[in-house]
Parts: structure tokens; C-alpha cells; sequence
């Protein structure tokens, strides 16, 4: 290395090229190559408008965009050599067109920089990935949204601090990770919107000296507008920021309901189990079949917090325009797309295939005293105010532990010691399906409701 | 403490108190007591719901709500003993309800929930917080767009790597920051529309037994919409997670701009100052004038980002519906917003009295060889393609530094021996004016260019 | 403000004070007057030192001691008004210093700067606090070492990916989490030998220029050496970040102890119960007993991590060598040693007050296989290679799920079926008593190793 | 996939093999088998053992360490093919090694586990790359030293808050550097003693039924001690968060230095400058030089931060022992060494090549009034109280900056008409050197003291 040969982009105020371990450290093809497909693309726009601005012939312009295909088809076939000395995907593409197509190659980077023209490729990238992620966050949707109609009725406890609370029906837990997931289809949608700028056409950081037609480009790679200011096109980052926040919260959610499966599946509670194909074993303990996806999203949500992280930091004291700080953007965006992606892939997949036990929810619900507020409900309705109500039914729960029943198992005389209110239609709203039928109104755990809440969702799909 | 009286919200079943150290520990009112306005307004239009559905007679509601104002009146006035045996700012004000207004006071937690209603409190709160923030933000954008158009012709070095790239003018500076302020005030409007909606109703976290009328309470309390699952209404927290995420944009915009600050305060560049009344001195320097406000503004970054991080972290193991953990959400949201509000409004205040030096902005681009790529144009546009014009110019600044001086002061006939190519016109291009002019396109430097983009960031303002 | 008089720390230089929003973003007092104690301490010995290196008589040192520690009683009496406008604790002490002992009070700031000053106060504050926090560490492992010998023989199901893996005791498992907390006791010992150095001397940056003897006032203070370098001396804060990232570890320990905590007190489960003392309940559900301080722990790591975040941020991209983004270090130091410390001293609390419940632990290790591995190394003794052995007893498994009994529960002839090697003693290795004996080696969960590994680490303690 | 042939490892319970998506969701070979030498030595140290307590023959043991070597060989080689349907490092070794060796090789799990034997196998791995890492950092303490010593005279500012505080010298600031090196080589080593105890022995979680003699083991792999109880030993990570915390304060040292060598090589500063090959240049701006390697080293600090949060969210919500989610904790580990190493071993290798341009940093110091201080001090030691003299030079310096010039320019008179304890002699300590010079105790600036900084700091190296 160090010719002025081998570093044509920029060796010629050089009088040496780079230390071997300095290439090493600074080169991003390793991971940048991945962007060539949008590189080529990014480039076929911005020769066509140096085309029509006269920058190039259109004869220039047909044999460049002609080279820049035969590349792409070149790399999407495996054969082509990826040359680190060339520092990044950019010049390498580049440098493999002017041995193709000659001199001309060496035109192709009028009225740019390779800062817009990262910006640039990485926005067309990404545009991409956020909308394979958000049809598969609406299939994961629509598979919760089949799973709660199809549990609509089965009654599991409702856990605060992990003690039971309330009977809740399994549809209507399952609409809850909908309705997270349907708030991250929106995020999707605001970032993508965000996304969809060009920064081409800002050149190094200042604009350019020729005649160029940037709204053309934008119209050719679909974006939906120009951004405005050169010097924020190229040193803007808020976008892969944006997209790594809303990804953060779509594995906050699966994390959150990892951490539920992984618990459903323990033999603790054994709500639900898993066909064998989504597990894994152990390799001492020959008995084990384990969560492992579940385990492992939960992991991996701690993998794009800390993305996040090293994107915030990353920015937070750099002056403008460019620094080259800036590169280390890629891996963490490359990164949190595909673990994303994968981690709502096999949740969507993992979903049709929950077995439910019905009876094994039923029986936990019926533990810790899950009607109480059932209970100081029915108070209320008979007068009772509200603290006072509690209050009650608070001294009749302890009663109950220390005999060790349920409450609807205390004789009516034992109940109507804690209140004279009670009546022998109290043990009515004591049953799990007098509970959950009761929460009847918009929002609530009723079956009924539980039903109505799985079709507005599925009309949103 | 441990008395039932004291602790009438749980106590029935409990034999015995809560240990001093545990209550201190677990108590909020310490800082959730901020929410109280907020508290009152939810639990006015609850009750006049409960009355309309019949829960409470007309007569009650009216003795409660003015109950209720008339605590609001005592908090406002700072004439409230908060007791921490009370745990909350709810139990704290529902406990004085009823010291008041008697037996009554007790039947305003019927058919909620502490969990639904702090869901209610803290988004009503931040509702109010973030309609304050986003018109400062404007506040800002609209100084920024004023320094532009006031310094649009001021010549400084525009920097890349922190080495001189190419000359910009001041104002199209400014607008680099106006645009990303632009996009803080997008996502601020977006993170709003997700905190208002309507939690109350989900009580613990399966809804009521109560015949509640949840559109009624949104309508009164101005949210858009109801949150149609209970489980996810008390367990949700996404939209603080949202709103810290979109403050640490903020943040970190305000923290790069303040490292621009800092630098150009220093002598090394000398190109601004601020009054002495947003500086402060040394205590043992004499002679020194810092710009703590930036130094401040890009440490507190610092704690926003780890608020974000403190919330990401918080919910990402909790299975549903509500766990204790959440009450670690408040303080985050408190400090975030503080911070947030009280830099962008310094900033604001500040950018209307920044004095720009033009004359040292202007010398310092005429180092560095700022001017190298309009060379390099030159030659494009006299036919040599733009990698064999790069690799010239390259070679006629390794020849200036050799001998000391900048490209401009090298006379002809040595630019003649770099290339051909060159004519006595080509020291055009390498004035500074030259150089701005010519970036004549959208979002380019030139002054002209800067005032059409300040006349469009003043039309979305 | 605004006057010379009032701000006499540094007004010679300025024209005008400081804008009243500017004094209230960048004043310090409102939290580092926590530090007057040390402070008042760090000038005493700062004072003794010029009187023996004659910047001060020895009279002129009486009267600012005793200056110093009158100041120093009224505060710890609450009677000392602490004026914003001072800024910080330094100041507001130096000025009420000169106050009450006249114009000698403007000498003690003589060789040094508020720079070294707050560095020093921090340390001194620190080593106090890392001291207290180790003693509670000491206190919460003796406690579990207690518990462990308490329960050694107690047996329960040990979990890997909350599947039940193998027997082990209850003590064993308490044993694990002293052990991490041994861990926590020598990182702790380590901060505190950094933090224990002495900053003061640097002054601003580089010393100062009056004959200052650094040793004796380390000597004084009982700080281990002197910073050797001054720039170090004043931007250091690898101390703060030490000891912050140290007591993350010591929350994560705690926030997985508390995740099993709760998971133990869930109904589900049932393994343990505490003291109502130590546990809240619900405005709405009047039968629950929520484990809040394990949930509160578990939130409160998040707290820590946020600000471990902010902390590396902070310093991430200071230039040396004292810029005012520093002061933001406070803050968190101080907010992680109390939510550490109380946090510490709560488990230290509760473990005496642990119910276990043996029975409940001893059927749920009768759950899931727990002894499959027991009889997969008994067909490896028998002499069948391990990984024969472990599909064997894998198959086992899916038989005895099949059929739905347990392992022990097959008959002879039906284990024969899977493996001739099989015999009648091959119920000893099932039982759960046999496979936790089994385990006798050093780290074994064997009832004897468990108590000779209690014996050990109270030896340590 | 599926067959119980390829899945070997624990197909035996499983009525169905993975399916392909989890296959490729859950498999680690992709980078565990960067652990295989290390995987290696741990499992020959394994057989070993098992032959001298009699569970292997020394017959068995000689093939299967044969076999072991065999494959390390055939992996140094490159000859070795991973499958990813064998999952991870270990059963890529274990099967190859029964191809090889026959029934054998299904015989070396006997007595341990994965969990074990990962936890072995990063220890070992990590143990290496802190030697190495620790090797690095003392080569660039030695190389900052040299620098210091070489520059001890040469006078350039210091700053705080980057305005002109005091001068110093170029050599005392390298010597700060190399103090916070020192203590990460502090640091390095407190993590090495916690990295260095053997986790093999603890197999799943609860130990093991085979005799197995664990001393003897970590004596073979030179650990320091076993660790003392199984739970703790797979699930441990304390090791990993405290190596990536200490390492975050290595990256965060030289992330501050990069901040300052990117400043001094701007020309605002153009204190210093790099050779070519440290450099690289721009594809757009002919003249550009960027300082990327420090630029990088900056942005690589906040992935190694990103990294640290990654570990500290991964093991927060963990209960006991082993959960899948810890698999997440290698690509971080490895990642974060990869960083340090580079960034470290490029720094050792520039440091001995940067020119200081002592010119511009004298000519530097002489703005901003960098003596200021100094005439304070000669104010207090004519008997001036400091609070005094820090008023009367600030007054001093207003008057300066109004008429243009620096306090060294001013007249005897003039100086003299802010405070009659001025004479003649004062223009002395106003000079650069007498204010260096003046700093002469430990830890101060002066050339004397900075030279025998230097000599101590090369003895402890």
C-alpha cells in the first residue's frame, strides 16, 4: 500500500500512504460493503442528473450506469474482491468502474463527497429494512390478534407484583402485547418518514459548484423531500438514532413478554408450552427443553439498549460537519436491524403454535384470593363506600389465610361477621367467570370486550 | 405508623405496619407531590363520571370536587403537610378528602385504581410539559433563524475532521442547527399525540365493575383517545421512554452546538463571544471568563442519556401488569424535563446577544487551503475528470505548504505546471466569496441560498 | 446579585453579574453543601499546612480553624442560610468565614483552587461513604452465610432457564449470592485505595507557586499518597466512574436476588415469605401482600446503571484539564451511594426474617426430572459412555412425560428397557436426598460441603 | 437437522429437531469458535483430571488428548469445518473428536457441563487478552513518558473550560496521560485476580456425582483458585462487566486525549502534528490531512460503552443459574477486546512520532492572560490577602482586554494604580517561564519536576 495508485481517492497531497495497522483500524468495507446494492443505485440517480444538468453526456451516462450494473450483479453473485486498501465500499465500487469502463470512472464523483454519499446510501438501506420489520411487526400483530380470539374465554390470573390480582382471560393478555406492538408500528412509520430525506447533493458539507438538480434525485430514489441545510445532510445521525429508540422499544416489548413465556413454560406455572422444534436441550441434563428463543430475545434486547448507547454517545460531542467518529454508526444500525428483525420473525412464527393450558390458568387464578375486589365491589354496590369496603374485605382475606380457604369457601355466616351488607348472592360475583364477565366496558377483560378489542385491531392491520 | 388508620388504604390485611426503613424506602410523595394539580383535575372529572353513571349523587360529586379544590387551592398556596406515612400524592390527598369532607372522601377510589390513576396523573403532567418545551424549542429555532439572516454574508471556515474543509458562511451554520431543532420539534409533537391517550378506567389492571364511561373522562380531560387494553394501560410506560428518547435528541443537539461555543470562545479561534452575565469567572484566575452555560448544557446531556437508559432498563425485565419498579419512572421523567426545559430556554435567551468577530471567522478560512475543491471544480469543468483533478489539486497544496503559502498565492505559472488546464481566471474560484456564491443550489452556502432558507424555517415556525 | 460584593470569588474581570437564569442553572449549593463537612475539614488541614510553610501565622491559623468549625457547628445544627447566589458550598462557607472572622477569612483560599478543593471534598465524602456501604456488604453476607447454615439441608429445585435442572439446598443457593457479594467487598476495598489519594495542591491546573508541603496534608486528611500530577489531580473522576460501576454490580447482584424474591413470594412458587413489615398492599385489591423492596431494588439498579451512563458521558470528550461539565459528577456519586446503601441495608434487614418453606421447595424439586442427570451418571459408572448415557435417559424422559409419572416412578423393568445396565439400586440415585449427597466436592451443593463453604466464608468476613 | 445423529447433544427427549430460523437464532459457533484453542486446553485439563480419579483410564486419556491436539492443530491450520447445526465451540470439538477417536470421545463430558465449560473457556480466553492488553498499555506509558521528558521545557497553555488558564508544560501534560494509564494498569490487574478462578467443577449448576478434583485442574490451567460454590460459577459475569468497565476507562482516556490531539492538530491550535501514515485524506477535498485514528479511537469509546450497558441490562433481571440469555455475553467481551487493543497498541505506536510545534504552543500561552494568577500570588506574598489580590488582578486584566494588550504590556504605573504592593520586580513572575518554573512541588508543572515525574513513573514500569 501507500502508491498514489492504490489510494487514488486522495493520496495526492500524501507523501506516504498508511500505516498497515492504521488501514486496519480505519477501513469499513469489512462491514460497509453490505450497503453496494444502494451504493449503485444512489449512484445510477446521481449520474443520470449530472446527465441532465450536463455534468455528463448521455453516452457518459449509459456506459457509466451500465458499468455500475454489471458491478452490482458482479457482487450480488459473489465474485467480486473486496479490497480493504480501498478503504470502503464506495471506492471500491468506483475503483472497480474506472478499470471497466476507463477513464470515465473517474467522473462519477463530480458534485459529491462520500459524506452525502454514506448518508445517502445508508437512508436507502435502511428505507428497506424498516419496511420489512413493520410487515413482520403486523404479522406478529395479526398472530396475537387469532390467539386472543381464540383464548377469548380462558381465564388466567392477572399478576401485580407477581401476585395474583384479578382473573384476567388469556385473549385479553394477549391484546396487551398487540396493543405495544401496534404503538411501535407507529413509531416505524414516523422514523421512516424521517429516513426518507436526501442528503445528496450536500457534497463534502457546503453544497457543490455545479448546477446540480437534487429534487430530480429525490424523485428517482423515492425519497419525500430534499434536506435543507448541507451541513446538517451530512452530520445528521438522528435518524439511525431515532430508528435504534423505536427498536429498542419493539424488544422492550418482546423482552417483557420473554420474560412471560419463559415464566409460563416453568413448571411453576405451566401455562403454556411450546412445540419442540422452538426449544433447545442440555447437554448434561437430558431431561431439559428449554425457552431458549424466549432467553435469548431477552438477551438480545440488552444488545440494542446498548447500540443506543454508543449512537447517543457517539454523537453527543461532536462539532460540525463531518468527524470521522461518525463511521462507527454502521455496525450498530446493521446490527439492531437484523436482531430485530429476527427476534419479531420467530415471535410471529412461535405464536400460532402456543399450546394453552386452559385448566392449569384456571386453577393458578383461583389461587391468592383473585375476587377480593369482586368483593369490596359488591360492598360498594350495597352502600358501603369505597376505603371502607376495602377495609373489609382486607380483614376477611386474613381471616381466610389463617383458616387456609378461599374466600368464597367462608360460610355466609362467617362473611356477614365482617359486614352485614353481604348477602347470600355474594358468592355470585366470588366465581372467576362472574369477575371477568363484569369488566364490561371498553378496555376491560370481559370476553365480550376481549372479542370487540381483537376485531378494531385487526381492522387497524 | 402500622395503625389501620394510617395506612387505610391496605391495612385490613395486614398484622403489622411497615417497617420504618421500609417506609421511607418505598415512599414516592417525596417527589411525585409535584403531580398534585394534575392528581385533582383527574380526580374531578373521575368523580363527575361516577356521578353520571350514577355511582355518586349529584350532591357528592359537588361536595367532593369542591372538596378537592379546595386542597389544590391549600397545595398551590404551599399550605399542605405532606406525610410520607402516606405513601403517595394520591393517599396523601384522598386522606385529607376525607379529613374534610368526611365519610364521602372515601368513595372516590371506586372503580380505580393507584395504577391507573398515576398512568393518568404523570401523562397529564407531561402533556403540559411537553406543550411548554416545544414552544421554547420554536423560541430557539426562531433566534437561530435571526442570527442567520443577520450574519448570512459572515465568512467562517466550515470544518470537517476540525480541519478546515471549505468556507460556509455563519448563517447557513445557524440553519444547520435550526434544521435539527426542526426535526426535535417533529418528534415532540409526535411523542404528545402517544401520552394522550387515556389510561383511567383499567383500574389495577382489568378494568371495573363499575358502569364507567371512559370517552366521558377523556373528553373532559382533553385526551385524544381511551387506551383500549387495561393491562397495557397501567403497565405501559413507553411514552416516557419516548419523550426521554426524544429529549436526548434535544440534548444532543444543544450539546454539539455547545461544543461549537465552547471552541469558538476559545482564543485558539475567537470567533464569537456572549455577554459577561451568561460567563462565569475562576476563583483563583482572575482573568478568566468561561462559558459554563455550554460546558453545562453539554454535561447535563450526559444525564438525559442516562435517564434513558435508567427507563430502558427499568421495564425491560417486568413481565405485566404492574410492578413496583415503575415508581422508578417518575424521578427520570421529572429531571428530564427540567433539564431539557431550562437549556433550551438558556440557549434562547442567549443566541439573540452572541457577537459574531467576522473579521477572525473570515481569516481563519483563509487558512487550510479552503478553497482546494473549487480548484479541483475548476478543472472538472474544463474537462479533466474529477479523481485526476483531485489528484492535482492535491499535489499543488503538498507544493504551498513546502513553500509556505496558500494556493492563491502560488502564481501561474507553477499552477500551469500542475495542470494545463489552468488559466488566469482560476483565481476566481479561490476567493472565499467565490467559494460560497458558487454552492447555489438548495441547501447550499450561498448567502442567497441562506436567507431562502431562513425565510422558509420562519414560514414553518 | 451582580455586585462585586456578592460574587467577591471572581467579579474583578466582569462587567455585569450573572443573568438570574444563568445563576439558577449553574449554581452547585442546592446539592454539594452535602459535602460542608468535608470541606470544612479539607481547609483546616489546608490552613495548618500555609501556617507551617509560613503563608500563615500560627494565630492567623487558630482563628480560621476555629472560624471553620463554628461555621461547621452551626451547620450541623441547621442553622446556616445557604446563599445560591455564592454558588457552591466552598464559597458560601469562605464567605461567611470572612464574615465572621474579618479579612484573614480572604487568605485561606491562598494555593489552591476550587478545582483541587472540590476533588478533595469528593474524596474525603467518598472513602466515608465506601466505608459504611462495606460495612453494610459485611453485615448482608453474615446474614446469608446465617441462612445458609439455617437451611443447608433444605431441599429445592435449582433452575437453569427457569426449568428444573437439579436438586440443590437452599443453603447452597444462598451461598451463591455471598459469594457474589465477596466479590462486591474487594471491588469496594479497591475504589476506596484510588479514591483514598490526595487531589489538593493541583490548584487551578498546575500547581501553585507558594511552598506547599502536599504530604503533610494527606497525612492530616489519612489519604494513602498524593496525585502526582496536577492536570490528572483536577480532571480526574476514574474514581466516580470506580466506584459507580462497583456498585452497579452490587445492585445487579441484589436486583437478581430480588427478581428470585419476587418470584419465591409468588403464589406460584410459594418457596418463602417475609414479614408484613417488609411488604406493602394494594388501594384497590384488598387481599395483596406485594414484595415491594425486592421490586423497588430491582428498579432502583436500573437507577444506577442511568447513572453509571452519565457518568462515563460526562467525561467521555473533556479536553484537560477542568471544564465545568464536572460539576454534573455530583449528582449521581451522591444519589448512587444512598440508593446502594439503603438498598443493602434492607436485605441486610430482611434475611434474619426469611420464612422458608421447606416442604413447598421439596416438591417442586420433585418436579421436571430433577434427578435425570443422576441417572445418566449412573449408567456413565455402569460403563456406558456419557453422551450414550445422556439419550438414554432422554429417552427416559419422553417415555415418563408420555405416561406422566416421574423417573422414579417407572418400574424396573421399563428403565431396563432403555438400558440393560439398569438395576434395582437405581432408585437410590433418584431420590433428590441421593443427588444433592452425590454432589460432595468443593462448590457441591452436598449439605456437608454447604456448611463447610459457610464455615469458610465466615471465616472471611 | 432433527435427527437425534446431528443433535447428539441432547436430541434424546425431543420429538422434533430445531426448526432452521432457531437454528440460526440460537447457534454460537459463528463466534465462540474464536474460543477454541482455549476450549481445547480446558477439556485435555478436564481428561486429565477424570484419569487420575480413575473415571477415564491413562489410555483413554492419551487418545483423547491425542485427539484434542489433533483438532487444535487441524483449527490453527484452518483446516477444520464448522457446523452450525452442532451449535457452539464445544460440541463443533466434541464431535469431530468422536469421528476421530471413536466411542471415546462421547466420554470427556463426563463430570461437567457447557455451562462449566464456557465459563472455563472465556476466563482463559480473557485471561490471554489481559496480559496482552496489559502489555500494551504499559508500551504506551513508556512511550508518554519518553515525550514527557523530551518536551519537559516546551511552554504551551493550560486550559480550563478551553480558555488560557495558567501555562504549563508540553511534558507535565503527557504525564498526566500516563497517570490515568497507570491506573488502568491497576485496574487491568484487580480484573485479571477475579478472572483467573476456575468455574469447571460446577457442571449445570449444582456440581457433579463423579470424584472429580478440581484442585487439580486449576492448577493445570494456572488459575489462582476455584471458585467456591457452583451456582455462582455459571452464572457469574461479573468478570465480563468488570473487564469492559475497566476497559471503558481506558477508551475513555484515550477518547479525551483524541479530543485534544484532533484540537491541537486543527489549525486554530497547530500545536502538534502526525506523519502521513497516521492520517488519511478526503475523496472531495484535495488539502484535506484528518486525524481519523484519534477521530475513531473517539468513536470507538462509545461502543465499548454501549458494550458495558449491553453486559449490566444482560445479567439485571437474571435469576439462577444458568439462562440462555447469557450467550449474549461474548460478541461483547470480544468485541470490546478487539477495541482496546487496536486502539492502545495504534497510540504506543504514534506517540514516539508526534511533532510539537513548541512556537505556536509558547506563542498560545502568551494569550489569555496566563499569568494572571501568578500576579496574584505575588500580590498575596506582599501581604495582600488572596481574595484581595484575585479582585485587584481581575480588575487588572478588564482594564487590559479594554486597552488591548496583555498585563506584561502594561506600564509600572498603571499596574501600580491597582494596587501600591506592585514594584518593579512583578514584570518577573509575569514572564511564561517564571510561572512555570514557579510550580515547583510535587505534582506541579515546573521542567524539574515534571523530569522527576517522569523518572518515577519509568520505574514503576
Amino acid at each position: 500500500m501507500g502508491s498514489s495508485d492504490s489510494h487514488q481517492t486522495w493520496g495526492g497531497r500524501f507523501s506516504e500512504g498508511p500505516d498497515a495497522r492504521v488501514a486496519a483500524f480505519t477501513e469499513s468495507v469489512s462491514f460497509d460493503a453490505r450497503l453496494a446494492a444502494h451504493d449503485i443505485r444512489g449512484s445510477i440517480a446521481h449520474a443520470r442528473m449530472l446527465a441532465r444538468v450536463g455534468v455528463l453526456t448521455d453516452a457518459e451516462f449509459d456506459a457509466t450506469a451500465a458499468g455500475l450494473e454489471a458491478i452490482g450483479e458482479r457482487i450480488r453473485a459473489g465474485d467480486f474482491v473486496w479490497d480493504p486498501a480501498l478503504e470502503d465500499v464506495h471506492m471500491n465500487i468506483e475503483a472497480r468502474l474506472t478499470e471497466d469502463i476507463g477513464a470515465l470512472g473517474k467522473k462519477l464523483h463530480t458534485g459529491r463527497s462520500r459524506n452525502d454519499q454514506i448518508a445517502t446510501d445508508i437512508r436507502l438501506w435502511l428505507r428497506d429494512r424498516l419496511d420489512a420489520l413493520s410487515a413482520e411487526v403486523a404479522r406478529l400483530r395479526a398472530a396475537l390478534v387469532d390467539l386472543a380470539e381464540r383464548e377469548a374465554d380462558t381465564i388466567m390470573p392477572g399478576f401485580t407484583h407477581m401476585q395474583v390480582a384479578q382473573p384476567v382471560t388469556f385473549g385479553h393478555h394477549m391484546l396487551a402485547w398487540q396493543a405495544m406492538l401496534a404503538r411501535d408500528s407507529e413509531r416505524l412509520a414516523e422514523v421512516r418518514a424521517r429516513v426518507n430525506r436526501l442528503p445528496l447533493g450536500a457534497a463534502a458539507l457546503a453544497g457543490t459548484t455545479f448546477p446540480i438538480d437534487r429534487e430530480m434525485v429525490a424523485a428517482e430514489l423515492g425519497f419525500d423531500s430534499v434536506i435543507d441545510n448541507s451541513l446538517d445532510a451530512v452530520s445528521d445521525r438522528d435518524f439511525a438514532i431515532e430508528f435504534v429508540s423505536a427498536a429498542a422499544l419493539v424488544m422492550t416489548h418482546l423482552s417483557r413478554f420473554s420474560e412471560e413465556l419463559v415464566l409460563w413454560m416453568s413448571p411453576a406455572f405451566g401455562f403454556v408450552d411450546l412445540p419442540d422444534r422452538y426449544c433447545t436441550g442440555s447437554s448434561i441434563m437430558p431431561q431439559k427443553k428449554n425457552p431458549d428463543v424466549a432467553e435469548l430475545v431477552r438477551g438480545k434486547t440488552a444488545r440494542v439498549n446498548g447500540h443506543l448507547v454508543s449512537l447517543l454517545t457517539l454523537m453527543k460531542g461532536q462539532p460540525l460537519a463531518y468527524n470521522r467518529d461518525n463511521q462507527e454508526d454502521k455496525e450498530p444500525i446493521f446490527d439492531v436491524a437484523d436482531t430485530v428483525m429476527a427476534s419479531v420473525a420467530l415471535y410471529a412464527d412461535m405464536m400460532p403454535h402456543v399450546t394453552v393450558y386452559a385448566d392449569t390458568c384456571r386453577e393458578a387464578a383461583r389461587q391468592g384470593f383473585a375476587t377480593a375486589t369482586d368483593l369490596a365491589d359488591y360492598l360498594v354496590r350495597r352502600g358501603v363506600a369505597f376505603r371502607d369496603a376495602h377495609e373489609i374485605v382486607g380483614q376477611s382475606v386474613q381471616h381466610a389465610i389463617r383458616v387456609g380457604c378461599d374466600l368464597a369457601e367462608l360460610d355466609l355466616a362467617t362473611l356477614q361477621g365482617f359486614s352485614e351488607h353481604i348477602s347470600a348472592d355474594v358468592y355470585e360475583v366470588l366465581t372467576l367467570e362472574g369477575s371477568v364477565a363484569a369488566r364490561d366496558h371498553i378496555g376491560g377483560t370481559a370476553p365480550a370486550q376481549v372479542r370487540a378489542a381483537a376485531a378494531r385491531a385487526r381492522h387497524t392491520l
